[in-house]
Parts: C-alpha cells; structure tokens; sequence
C-alpha cells in the first residue's frame, strides 16, 4: 500500500486506484463508536478530530478489508473498511470530479412525452390496486417518475378521499388555499377571487411559482362533472403537457431561445388574503450539470418583465416560443376529467389547464391538494431498489 | 415622445428616462380586460399577442398618465399607464440591470447577532400578546425577520398548543416525524431511533437537510424541564448560533475557507421509515448577488465527502474553521427552556442544538413542528408595508 504523509493508495482488483486523505478515512469510520448502531447517524465530530490523525498501522486483510489503527493527539482507534463501501464511495477520488453517483443515478430515465407517446400507454393505476397492493403503489410511483403525470381510475366520489391519496405517497402541504382545495363551477357563482373558480379558459400553468418552493406534487379530484355522453361539450376539458418535452425540445430547435428562459429570472407574484406572495425564478430551471429540473409558468400571476432592455424583445420571443409549442394540440395530454378520476402531476414539470365552460350551464367540481414530491421520489427510490435487488 | 418603431422612450419630471418596448407596454395593460378586476390576475395572453403591435396615438396627458391606442392586426385596445407604475416597473430599463427593486428591498436589514448583541435585546415576545394583538404578531415576525430566532414565553404548557403558535404565522408542514412531533427524554429511555430523543449532547445543526428544501421554520415548545432552581444543572440547555453571522464572518476573516463552502456541495442523509432521503447543498448557499441565503449544516447526517481528491484537505479546514467559529461560546444563544417557553426560528440560518443529559435523571419534553418560512416573510411585508405607508 503506498502512503504518503496524508494520503493512502488503494488499488482494487479491477486495477482502478484512489488516493485516500486520512482525515476523510478517519472521519468516516463506521465502527459503533463513530456511527450510531440504531439510527445510523454519524458520531464522531469531524470537526473535532485531529486532522494530522496518521496511521499506526494499516493492512489489507485477505477479503480486501482495510484495517487501520490511528493514532493522534487524543490516543487510537480502529477501523475497518469493506472494500465495496471503499470502492463506491472512493469514486470520486478516482475520477478527480464531483460524484456522479447521486441517488438517482440508478432510476430508470424519465420519458419526455407529447400527445401520441402518451396514449401508447395511457399512465393510470387502479385506484383499488394504488390503494391496497404494493405493486399498484410502485406502479403509480414508477408512472410519477418517468411522467410526472398519473391518472388513478375509480376513485370514490367522497369529499377528502383525496387525503387518502395523497397520505400513500407524501403528507398534505397545507397553504393559503386550504388542507385541499375546491375547483367548484356550479351555475351562477359571483365575485371569484381566483379565475379557477370561474369558467374561464385556463391556459397551461403551473401552480403556486409564488412562493418560495411550489408544491412538486399536485391532485386533483374529481368529484362531479357535466355528463358529456349525449355528444354535446360543454368544455371544461382537462389538458396536461410535459414542460420537459418542451424545454428540451426548444434546447434542441431553438437554443437561443432555451437560453433567454433559462437564464431570466421572472417575478411570479399574487395578492390574496391581504398579503402578496413574490417569488424570482427563471421559467426553465437548469441543473448544474444542465439538465431541465423545473418548470414555472403561469401568465396570470407573471410580474411586468424586469430584465435589461436589451433582454425584452428576445424574451418576449423565446416565451412565444415556448407558449407555441405548449399550445400545440401534439403536445397534449387531454380528456374529460369524470367522477372517479384522480389526476396527479408533478407540478414543476406538468403544466395544466382546462378549457372554457359555459358556468350558466356547466356543474363541476374538483377538490385538489399539494404536496412535497420529494417525499414521493424517496418512496420510489427505496421501492425500486427492493425491486431491482 | 420620442420613438422608434419598436420603443418609446419616457422622460419623467426628474429626468430621468427610460426606453420602453412597446410590446412590453402592451403586455402590462392594466385595463379590466388584461388585468382581472377581483383577482388582479393577468388577462392577456401575452404569448397571443401580435409581437408586431403599434401605438395607433400615444399621448402624456396633464397629470402624466401614458395614453396609448393600440393597433395591430386583431384591431384597437386602448391603455392607459400611470406615470407612478411607469417610473416603478421602467427602472430596469433606465438601470440596465435586472431589478433589484425585490420585494424585500423596503424591508430593515436583518441583524447578525453573537452572545452579547443579541443578550442585549432578547427577541422575545408574550405568547399573550402575540396571539391576541396586531402589535405582538408585528413584534414577532419582525424579530423573526432580523434575528431568525424568536422566543414566546407564558405559552400554556398543553400539548398541541404549539399548533395554535404556528397557524398564527404559517401552515403546519407534515413530515415523516409527524404534524408535530415529541423530544421526550424520560429516564430510562430504550432503543431510540434517532439521536434526538436520547441524552446526548447534541451538536449545532440545521434540521432536514436531507430534504428537497428544509423547512424554513421550526418551533420548539417546552412541556416540561428539570427543575434548576436548586442551581444543580443536569444539563440538556438549548443553544442557537447565527450561522450568517458565522459565515460572514468567515468571508471576512477566511475568504477561501468561506468558498469551499459555499461551492461544494455535500450530501446530508439519513435512513428512516425503510426510505432513504438525501440531498445535495452547500453548507453555505449564497445568492446571485453574493448574499448568504441558506446555512445547511448537520454533522451527524453528513454523507461521506465526494469532492475531487485536491478539495478534501482544503475541505476539512475550512468545515473545521466553520464549526470553530459556531463552536465559540461567544457566538451563541444559550438558555435553559423552562416549561412555557416556545423557541421559533429559522432553520436556514440558525443553528440549534442543546448540551447533554443524564436521561436517568432528567425529564424533558419539547414538543416541535416545522412550517414555510415564506409564509411568515409573506405576512411580515404585508404587516410592515401597511405600518409605513
């Protein structure tokens, strides 16, 4: 083993090697004084160590373990390394870069999809199935991940059964609009104090850009709605579109315009109950790395643009852009919600809206709610790694 | 009026000037048909309009206000602009530069505090006052606002009366520890499952980083504590450091240590509930314009350093210099809890933690939760900007 005065070498059997820091060994022992044996959180206090901490002794074991002895100022400790644990976590050392191994790197890939791709196989779940068997969980947990968008089919008509649904995968996310919320049209309704609860047309949004994080997770039941079977709509009709498939299809035939959302920020703001909720974001959000991660578009509560003059006029472009290809009734995923229907999206990535509808004769009512998907994505993440053991 | 055929340019009566796109204008029409009347939601459909739109007549009439008439290829619409709204939402434009009018521009300026300045205006208020006057919940989220941390006293020692101090401010946030959730340490306690509910002492820390954002508020509710008069302290004392303090401090007196930190992201994690949550922060977020936002620091849910092998060593100084700092008796906020006491504070920007305790003899019961913090900033701007108008 080849050291130096603050590094070891370690070389693997498929010949790869890293230069391991003691400081970084030393710290992240896993013996039960350095790590809590129940809950697993780490003991030792990194910043209390003796960062000149050198070894007294090293050796590989025959099963590839390495055992170390410390010595410091405040005496010794023994360590042991599996050699799998230093492999993985080793990487980066190997690869001189930042981790790419991050918790999602073993997922399947998103699917980015427009109106033909999705009805090739629709995403819904039984909600019986969702309810009661694990696979129906894993099935809807596996459609959010790759879709950002599930349909559970003959949900019970029951106000606040959506709180059910939603305890399955995350925690209700309480806000300014209630535990849930009720998206209700029924002939004549006066004063509405948010156009949802009009019969408006509502163009693709998604909810919330407001705030400091918008909800990742958002449900909508439907309770009632017009019966459509005698042919005659009345509109009210339900699309969805994958914010994903338009960014990147604006990054693949329009980059310029790609870059002008991904890179202005926007004001997204809203005054209710007295108060204005404010929150800056660009419409595109980029990952370091720069993948798509999030979506935020909603021309209702979108503040006068504040960028650079000379930003306005390709601003205004790169949005009609982007509008356009929302609009496009090829990108689209939509149907008559009916009673029974459950539509879970992912919120930062699924835009929504509905058609207009004649409120004088059209009765509709949807009780939605919010929650944090990251909650949903950690439940997916563990039951797919028990599935793919 | 100056103009081109893309913009005009207002002078205002301080001669200053700024160069308006006329699509822009036109986008932030404010008439009954583009701006909601109830709702102030925007109307128009920006990406609808015709990009190409002319002022048919424009004028300034005697108090200032821009008419404009519209022509386009869908016809005429008329609209008039505030000269106060112009000079506002045109600065930008005379600036150059993205707005920095942000909605927390108006506000004082938060205060960075250690042991002695904060000793010298405790930011306490009565549970009394803040719950039953104006003046007691402005006290409170202002202290929240420049401080991080505010504590409630004579709060009546009932479980869940915590609920009624968060929905004053917030909205409950569920998480996998429960709608609120106990740090009870009885004697004798077995098996815990997560460090918090036994007697040890518990290092500064932010809560959740492992989460997609953390929740930006938590409130600690104490029911009950060991009695200290006879001056015998069996320990389990409550400690809260100003970690922007600390990190500007750091950039001060270590700008390299304060990069590292701000630019390397670490992975905290735990695993609960048969999940595993994680996430990726800096321990120091700092925004576009260099301010520090978020401190996400929790040593014993930190994950195994994945930096390139030349930022390890530089990494641990600069986290140890870090923890030094906060460490630092003059730093901190220390104080026994006493039954009716409820500490609220912000959980990206102060670190909290408490001394350790004898659980065979100490009885101690913190009832806790967690909301969105832009919730209380919301309502603080609502609250201040009427107290100075």
């Amino acid at each position: 083993m080849p050291t130096s005065s603050h590094t070891v070498k370690v070389i693997f059997s498929d010949d790869q090697a890293c230069e391991l820091n003691y400081i970084w060994l030393r710290d992240n022992c896993t013996c039960p004084q350095c790590i809590h044996p129940q809950s697993k959180q780490k003991l030792v206090d990194t910043a209390a160590l003796d960062f000149n901490v050198r070894p007294v002794s090293m050796e590989a074991s025959a099963d590839g373990t390495l055992e170390v002895s410390w010595g410091d100022s405040k005496g010794t400790h023994n360590s042991s390394y599996d050699p799998l644990w230093l492999y993985k976590h080793g990487r980066s050392y190997m690869l001189d870069s930042d981790n790419k191994d991050d918790p999602r790197a073993a997922l399947p890939p998103q699917e980015l999809w427009d109106r033909v791709s999705i009805w090739k196989g629709m995403p819904e779940v039984s909600y019986k199935e969702f309810m009661s068997t694990d696979d129906g969980l894993y099935r809807w947990l596996d459609l959010m991940h790759k879709y950002g968008v599930v349909v559970l089919r003959g949900v019970p008509c029951e106000k606040d059964e959506i709180l059910n649904a939603v305890k399955r995968v995350a925690y209700v996310k309480s806000t300014i609009w209630g535990d849930t919320f009720d998206v209700i049209c029924e002939p004549v309704q006066n004063d509405p104090s948010h156009l949802a609860y009009t019969g408006m047309y509502l163009e693709h949004h998604t909810d919330m850009n407001y705030r400091e994080k918008s909800p990742g997770l958002q449900m909508l039941h439907c309770l009632k709605a017009m019966d459509i079977q005698n042919g005659e709509d009345f509109g009210g009709k339900s699309f969805f579109v994958d914010g994903f498939m338009v960014a990147n299809w604006m990054r693949e035939n329009n980059p310029a315009a790609f870059h002008i959302l991904a890179s202005t920020p926007v004001q997204f703001s809203i005054a209710s109950h007295n108060m204005r909720y404010s929150q800056m974001s660009p419409i595109i959000c980029v990952g370091k790395d720069g993948s798509v991660e999030e979506i935020h578009y909603n021309n209702r509560t979108l503040a006068p643009i504040q960028a650079p003059a000379h930003l306005v006029a390709p601003f205004y472009h790169a949005l009609k852009e982007f509008a356009n290809k929302m609009r496009d009734p090829g990108s689209e995923l939509s149907f008559h919600m009916v009673p029974g229907d459950l539509v879970a999206f992912n919120n930062r990535r699924v835009l929504h809206g509905r058609t207009s509808f004649d409120s004088t004769k059209v009765m509709r009512h949807l009780q939605g709610c919010y929650a944090d998907i990251d909650e949903v994505f950690t439940r997916y993440r563990a039951m797919h790694s028990q599935r793919t053991k």
